[in-house]
């Protein structure tokens, strides 16, 4: 039976990056080898970094004042690397708290300086993002999640201020064009949008890095990697090596404008679908929607189970929502098929002709 | 043309293993989904993940008393982690020093407590392993690199002391039987004898933690993977679902011993061509020469490019020595067959043949 995959992350990635890369575990390149055992070092594999880079350049349209590094430790260790990499112990920055991920970012982030949280959606439950707020001139950087994953929330807009913005897009990065001038960092996890898990995309104007004194670890210092092009140690191979593939696909298909379009139009099929039918509807804040994570409930919680079991028969996986807020949770990256997202429709079409 | 791979690391994986990844990159577990999208706290990538604990501990007879452990950022990431969790700011570590990872491994380990190094080989150039040092017993662990890459040495002994050992193994775990108890804390990066590059094994007796107050980012603690089964955040799911296929082959093959057994023959067949070989000598003091990385040298240096080139013509890949000693280099890991070193040594035999 043909999969709906819809889980939320580690997630869909293209099937012919899949083919791609199931061959290269066998033979890379005709070498004879396979990619999960050459050295990091050979040229074949330098080649793969080196077309990484250019490609995320290429794509999101980075210049040479910021470095592009692929590194370990997913989001979760740029949380306290940003802070600890460009925050002075006498400095201050402000945060935006729009979920989950924001708070932990926050936590990790006061044991390097002072933190104000300068606006919150906690209030309602993390279903909208903040706006109007003022940003304070003497922040390092102003921290914002681009993109929501548990509660379906998106910035479409950017807050207008000089201060740099950090800026956590795990699961929207690649998923539309993006003035990367306006932001000092931007990170990624890529097992969203990108790649699969175990490895970080992390992009930094480099005159945002030398202002802090602390004592670093080597591995723990954005410098490091910049000098070495993310080659210090031994880099993640087999999971840059997919995102590589990932982003080739991307700019075969049209690029970033183009992902863009798709994504509405996916998007605007699934919202249709719950603001149209009788069961369901959406919690996400309409003008905050998120275009990646499509986060649901029914207005009949008795019929949850037989919701998903028909999900189940449909092929449809990943569907349940976040542990942490229950309901359910779509999430239609880039790689899914608009067709995919019918097949959702569908089965929302059926339980409503049975209970509606 | 078959091709064999001497690679120090990245480096050869079983041909099923490479196999059985190259499928489940397709369809998982008969899923209709990739490993590479499924969703890390899925059924069946929870299985993998315990799987690979399990296997850890029974390949390597690990008791409850320790935690296994999958994380990312390389043996590099540990050398600071290490004692960033278990030196207290007032205490004290020991550190033999036997090359390039060990030298990391201290200048990283300083900024947290005072560190001794009690040993160290670097007058003959790393080409020993030290012995018959005293180890002050109130050190909190002594620092030790089990088997040294570049210089090709191997600890077969271990000291006799009721001080723990921290022990760097990411050139040879799972080459041999260990007695796990005499170690507080083991790791390893995956890429030499585990699996592809991007997760990092760690081994750690429980009660090696809680000893140090300062703060540490949620991220770099090791009990908050302990907490969470490695999974506090998304792991490296293929670099982990890979090793575990590699420790299945282990076992299969009849475990560490059986290893020991194989490696003992390999290494036995490329040392006494070197020794008995008139070009060829070997740069590591017998009596401590590692049985997974061979390093060599050509009485004539003017005969170099010859011999790469031969071994290139026989399918030999990667030989040269680390970009920091040159000479030459044959990494034998476990799945590197008898049959593979077995050409490389009748290439060496031609070259003596000719300029004998």
């Amino acid at each position: 039976m043909k999969k709906h995959n819809f889980y939320a992350g580690p997630a869909i990635l293209p099937k012919d990056v899949m083919r791609q890369a199931s061959k290269a575990a066998i033979n890379f390149n005709n070498s004879g080898l396979s990619i999960l055992e050459i050295s990091h070092r050979s040229a074949d594999f330098a080649a793969v970094m080196e077309e990484a880079e250019s490609l995320t350049r290429e794509l999101l349209g980075v210049s040479d004042d910021y470095a592009v590094l692929f590194l370990t430790g997913g989001a979760s260790s740029q949380f306290y690397m940003s802070a600890m990499n460009l925050l002075a112990t006498d400095g201050k920055a402000c945060y935006v708290d729009t979920g989950a991920w924001s708070t932990k970012a926050i936590k990790e982030a006061k044991a390097f300086g002072e933190i104000e949280i300068i606006a919150s959606s906690k209030d309602k439950n993390y279903t909208y993002i903040p706006k109007r707020y003022k940003v304070p001139t003497d922040a390092a950087y102003l921290h914002l999640t681009s993109n929501n994953t548990i509660s379906g929330t998106q910035h479409n807009w950017w807050p207008d201020t000089d201060v740099p913005f950090v800026c956590d897009m795990s699961s929207d990065i690649f998923s539309r064009p993006l003035d990367v001038n306006r932001f000092g960092m931007i990170y990624a996890g890529a097992q969203k949008n990108l790649g699969p898990a175990g490895v970080t995309l992390v992009i930094i104007r480099k005159d945002m890095l030398g202002k802090v004194n602390r004592e670093i670890p080597t591995m723990l210092d954005y410098k490091t990697h910049i000098a070495k092009g993310s080659a210090f140690n031994t880099p993640p191979a087999f999971p840059i090596y997919v995102s590589m593939l990932t982003m080739r696909w991307i700019k075969a298909k049209g690029g970033v404008a183009e992902m863009a379009k798709k994504n509405k139009s996916k998007g605007g099929l699934l919202y249709r679908e719950i603001d149209s039918n009788p069961l369901f509807v959406g919690t996400a804040a309409k003008k905050d929607r998120s275009l990646m994570n499509v986060t649901f409930l029914l207005n009949k919680p008795e019929l949850e189970k037989e919701f998903l079991d028909m999900c189940t028969e449909a092929g449809c996986v990943g569907i349940k929502g976040h542990r942490s807020v229950g309901g359910f949770r779509a999430s239609i990256y880039n790689a899914m098929p608009r067709g995919s997202v019918k097949v959702l429709t569908e089965v929302m079409q059926a339980l409503a002709a049975k209970h509606g």
